[in-house]
């Protein structure tokens, strides 16, 4: 799912594991369809050709695959995302592909409804390609708002319960329902716009591989061919029956845990001496889940990290406790041992970031070079003979593709009336939600914003990379630095990320969408609208389940509890360093962090050269978040990768085939549980038991107090 | 396993279940062969030739089935198969046919053996069934002693543990490894001795159908074929797996199990309150394996009962708390609630055992009188045309093994000769060891025994039920009462229960395994020989196991602990109410015993009534035993029940093939986690942790204690 393009490379690598897996289950497709496609035309290509075999079905006019039930259905599902995006954001912020879990209930729920109609002889109009292809951008759409939203970093960084853990705290807006969907609405659209006339040049001129995007119309396309629909069929019970088990699992441990010292998430697995320093299995079925999708690199590099922090760093600096920093002062107070956590981490973030900022940029400025290069060439020697760097030999599939990509128009002057009209409304209301924002910090970033978007979504069809949270993070330094700590620059920064990563995120999210289109024959037009319907749904779902989060669970974002909230604390003290320098570190933490902002960047750039040999090198990125949070997810995802790893040995074929459908239906129960979850907590229904963990000692103190 | 013939319908119908299972493997294999062998000869029985698939194979003398390799791993197994059965014992008291995995295991380490031999060129002697016979009776003869030693009924409810828990306190013998070898080294050759010049009349003659025995040796010839061999080898696979599974599950289970009440067996995994009434499912990897193991009318009568006793008559009885019974007596005092527990259980037991002692002993009396009309018929009528009911005309099967059974002889005066020797050291010591147990008394029961013994094989052989206990309560009551209560008439009841238990258990088991060596052309004196040194093996193995329990365990025999031994608390009151009558009753109590007396006899008429539809009638030697113990094994079982319920719906061939494996692995490993788990109390060393469950105010309480 496009939403996940966030957090840099941890998010960029997920979707790359989603690729893999579609790339196997559309790979299983073809070949099968091979088989009965002996007529295939002599390609360039090396896949057979895919229409062909979609040749008799009839594409259904823009219109017609805007259906109703593919609404209902995208809403549904819409929520049901935003559910598991909202947990992870709000667990650790790792947010994986879940392509195939969207693809595969999309398919599902409208599948079972038209043979519902269809017996009853009711059905109007089939369930094609195109109109699950609206579904998957619908639902990718909504579900992208509960990531780049901000919910669990810029948004609700700037409330007061992170500001009292921060060294700043006089400057905070509490979340409220009515300012957080007004903002959304008026940030979420420009990025939409900002792209839409460039379709044509990104997917048909440029030909970007967009890998998701390719990826969400392979799994599309597959679902559509017998074959596929069989496979579909047991990898949607597959993932019916691990979303029962992984929601009754969730509601099992409901009952254990009257507080957040109790139940299988405080369990310690390696021991208490180990738990003390966050290294336990937490049975948590969604991380595993997520494990059994991140590659398996991914998972080490999260390990690794947390046994570089929390088994090493963090214990030597703690016996430096009253040298380094005041003694007492706690484990959550940011002049303390938090600080180097929580600044350590930041510092690791922002140079991976820096490092793949350029590097996608140095790829995105390379390829718009030669295409330019080329294109001149082309039309200045059109001579017959010459050698051009691509053939202008168009395959089957190329022609119809781009004749339907073509045939519905999205008039020029819409996108570029749509982007001022709503850059005006936005200047005008955002001064109002952020008094610290002033108009013309607006005006700025929307001058430079089409430019940006463009980067992005041009880098992200390169390398499958969205950049969002990284130019997030330049607009916090930027505008916060501008704005200066008496203007309240924490604030402004923060409010600035949101409004950069909202329009950058969804211009990348749009154009994928387009390559899917392109390759499922939706309309592009059909594509737009869905994408906006999508947009306005996840402005309303989103804000809302935070709000139920943020109401039933008032631990939310406090260290060490079930949702911590990771990156709000990371983004607002990256607002805070941004504005105010680095004089708030404790002692010697600076020059940690120059270190591991270095290591970051060496680490990459030894990743980058080994070549192919550089996958069994670690990624900073993924390595940083269990700074911060400490290892006990990082084990959660190991115990996934180990599940998938001996699967792959055991039977391959089943394992690629049934992983994902597994991993997903992990991820969905667990994560739809925190529906009820919220409700109960709501309700005021508490759990009855605590399931708790005491050393021999202590409980025979206990023992004797209860008088047993 | 035939040490399993022991409480009575609950013993018996776990062997009926490793039957069910066996004539499956067997039936499996015999499917396959019957399709490799179209010569079969048109035969009267159902079943194809078996011999005619060995007719190749040479059958070794009997000394050369008598090997070393043999007996070494008999006694690894034995060791093994002692932890598992005193494990069972100590904690509910029902023991499951543990054939199958004795079977697979022996075959598994003599295959391995000479597989590594053959490769090595050292191989003098292959792998016969012959020898692997000899391992299986061995074993069972071994294991056997684990049961029948008492250790965890009459030898143990002699102790002062259990007297302190019993209203009868002045009157113990504790535990002590010397006497306990001596008495079981004088007691247990009785039977062998007393039963074997009858192994012709029984096997030939009679044709007895001995069903567990019949299966043991389905399941030797089926793992000598080699499809039979090669099933044999996934199944041990499967074994092993889930041996490793479940000792591992123990030792994490381990560290978590500071006190009885810390772990997951104290998990209130139906929460709190239906834990107070024992109502929770403890995770028990052992009782999960029985379950699956037993048939599901036992596992659903336990649960049954446990759902009558806890779930309905003790809550209400302690409802009259202050009526019936004297207030604050607490829970494990026998003029209480216990006594409620224990006595209401007695007498369930008697009324089921009384009515299937009548029941065996009529169809025993029935079966001989038959046997005896017609061979006189024979010998008197042996006219041509004239209808007899069992023709002779002999198949090829019969005709073989008949030939091999007679070659072999044991001369009459051993037995005869052996059985006076042993009887008179006997008399002579036992009263040296149990000084309430007057000489005369013992020569009583010597007199009768070889009757029993012959009656119980004979039973056994027609029914496939031991009525060993059975006896061994007949002479509770009777040598108690002769003894009288001053003259320690308990002490005397429960030694003698000992002394008859064992006589009667290896008469039974001894012509079991005669039968098992007939259909696996064994050798009768190779028979004896393992069984005599099985016997003596067993001897020294299951008092050494049960002192290291002893030793490990100080809680053994504590009601609520991991180890309550409930039938030894069971048998000392019955040797109290055979002694001094029904004075010691609380109020109501006999009323109560009265009705559930009759009710056991009841439903055991409506169940043989009923015929085929009564298999849906629940048995009440099963129900009797949560009533002291509570539900909570009964829901491990259920739950064993329910999975192999669902795979046999999902795949009935693999869960009829691998569900006898997958549940001995599960019952072995956990068993045998009680080997180093012991050894580390031993040691002294405890596990560090607790997981304690506390209800949510009392948790709020013990955190304000412990001051976080």
């Amino acid at each position: 799912m496009a939403e996940g393009n966030g957090f840099d490379s941890i998010d960029h690598a997920p979707e790359a594991a989603g690729d893999d897996e579609h790339n196997k289950l559309s790979h299983n497709g073809s070949s099968k369809r091979m088989n009965n496609n002996n007529n295939s035309l002599k390609l360039k290509e090396e896949e057979v050709s895919v229409e062909r075999v979609f040749q008799h079905m009839l594409v259904p006019s823009w219109r017609s695959q805007l259906t109703v039930r593919a609404f209902v259905v995208s809403f549904v599902l819409s929520v049901l995302f935003s559910f598991i995006v909202m947990k992870l954001n709000l667990t650790t912020g790792i947010i994986p592909s879940l392509n195939v879990s969207a693809g595969l209930l999309g398919f599902f729920f409208v599948k079972t409804w038209t043979k519902f109609l269809e017996k009853s002889n009711m059905l109007k109009q089939p369930f094609t390609r195109q109109e699950n292809t609206v579904i998957q951008t619908c639902v990718v759409a909504s579900s992208g708002i509960a990531f780049s939203g901000g919910f669990g970093s810029y948004l609700f960084g700037m409330s007061e319960r992170i500001a009292n853990l921060s060294t700043d705290t006089h400057d905070f807006k509490d979340p409220k329902l009515g300012w957080i969907i007004a903002f959304l609405f008026v940030v979420s659209f420009l990025g939409l716009f900002s792209v839409v006339p460039l379709r044509k040049i990104m997917v048909i001129d440029f030909k970007l591989t967009y890998p998701s995007g390719t990826a969400t119309a392979h799994l599309i396309n597959s679902f559509h061919t017998p074959q596929g629909a069989k496979l579909a069929k047991k990898q949607v019970k597959e993932l019916g029956k691990f979303f029962s088990l992984s929601f009754l699992w969730g509601f099992f441990q409901w009952f254990y845990t009257a507080t957040d010292d109790c139940g299988f998430q405080a369990f310690p697995s390696l021991g208490l001496k180990a738990k003390e320093n966050r290294f336990y299995f937490d049975f948590s079925a969604i991380y595993i889940g997520v494990g059994m999708i991140c590659p398996y690199i991914i998972n080490i590099s999260v390990l690794l990290g947390g046994i570089l922090s929390w088994g090493l760093m963090w214990p030597l600096i703690e016996n430096k406790e009253g040298h380094w920093y005041k003694k007492d002062l706690g484990q959550s107070n940011l002049h303390g041992i938090q600080g180097y956590r929580v600044f350590i981490a930041i510092a690791m973030i922002l140079g991976d970031g820096l490092y793949n900022f350029c590097k996608v940029l140095t790829h995105t400025f390379l390829g718009l070079h030669n295409q330019f290069r080329n294109r001149q060439r082309e039309n200045v020697l059109p001579v017959a003979g010459q050698e051009t760097p691509s053939p202008p030999q168009v395959s089957f599939d190329d022609q119809r593709r781009t004749q339907l990509f073509l045939k519905d128009q999205i008039p020029a002057w819409v996108a570029v009336g749509g982007y001022v009209a709503i850059a005006a409304i936005s200047i005008a209301t955002l001064p109002h939600i952020f008094h610290q924002l002033k108009w013309y910090y607006i005006l700025v970033i929307y001058l430079i914003a089409p430019t940006l978007a463009f980067c992005n979504a041009y880098g992200c069809g390169l390398t499958d990379w969205s950049l969002a949270s990284t130019y997030g993070k330049l607009a916090i330094f930027t505008i916060g630095a501008w704005a200066g700590s008496s203007h309240g620059g924490v604030l402004a920064g923060l409010a600035a990320c949101g409004v950069m990563m909202n329009i950058v995120s969804t211009a990348s999210d749009l154009m994928q969408d387009f390559k899917t289109g392109y390759l499922t024959l939706a309309s592009p037009r059909a594509m737009f609208v869905s994408q906006v319907i999508g947009t306005s749904m996840g402005c309303v779902i989103s804000p809302c389940v935070f709000w139920i989060f943020y109401k039933a669970f008032p631990d939310l974002g406090k260290t060490g509890s079930e949702y911590p909230a990771p990156y709000a604390i990371v983004y607002r003290n990256m607002a805070i360093l941004g504005v105010e320098g680095f004089s708030q570190l404790p002692k010697n933490c600076l020059l940690l962090c120059y270190i591991l902002f270095g290591s970051a960047i060496l680490i990459n750039l030894i990743k980058d050269s080994l070549g192919k040999r550089g996958r069994f090198i670690p990624l900073p990125m993924a390595m940083a978040i269990p700074f911060y949070l400490g290892p006990y997810f990082a084990i959660d995802m190991c115990v996934g990768s180990l599940i998938l790893f001996v699967w792959e040995k055991i039977n391959k074929a089943k394992a690629d085939a049934f992983g994902p459908a597994v991993a997903s239906g992990l991820i969905c129960g667990d994560g739809i549980w925190t529906l009820p979850a919220s409700i109960l907590a709501l309700a005021g229904v508490k759990p009855p038991i605590c399931m708790k963990f005491l050393s021999r000692a202590t409980n025979a103190r206990v023992d004797t107090f209860l008088g047993n």
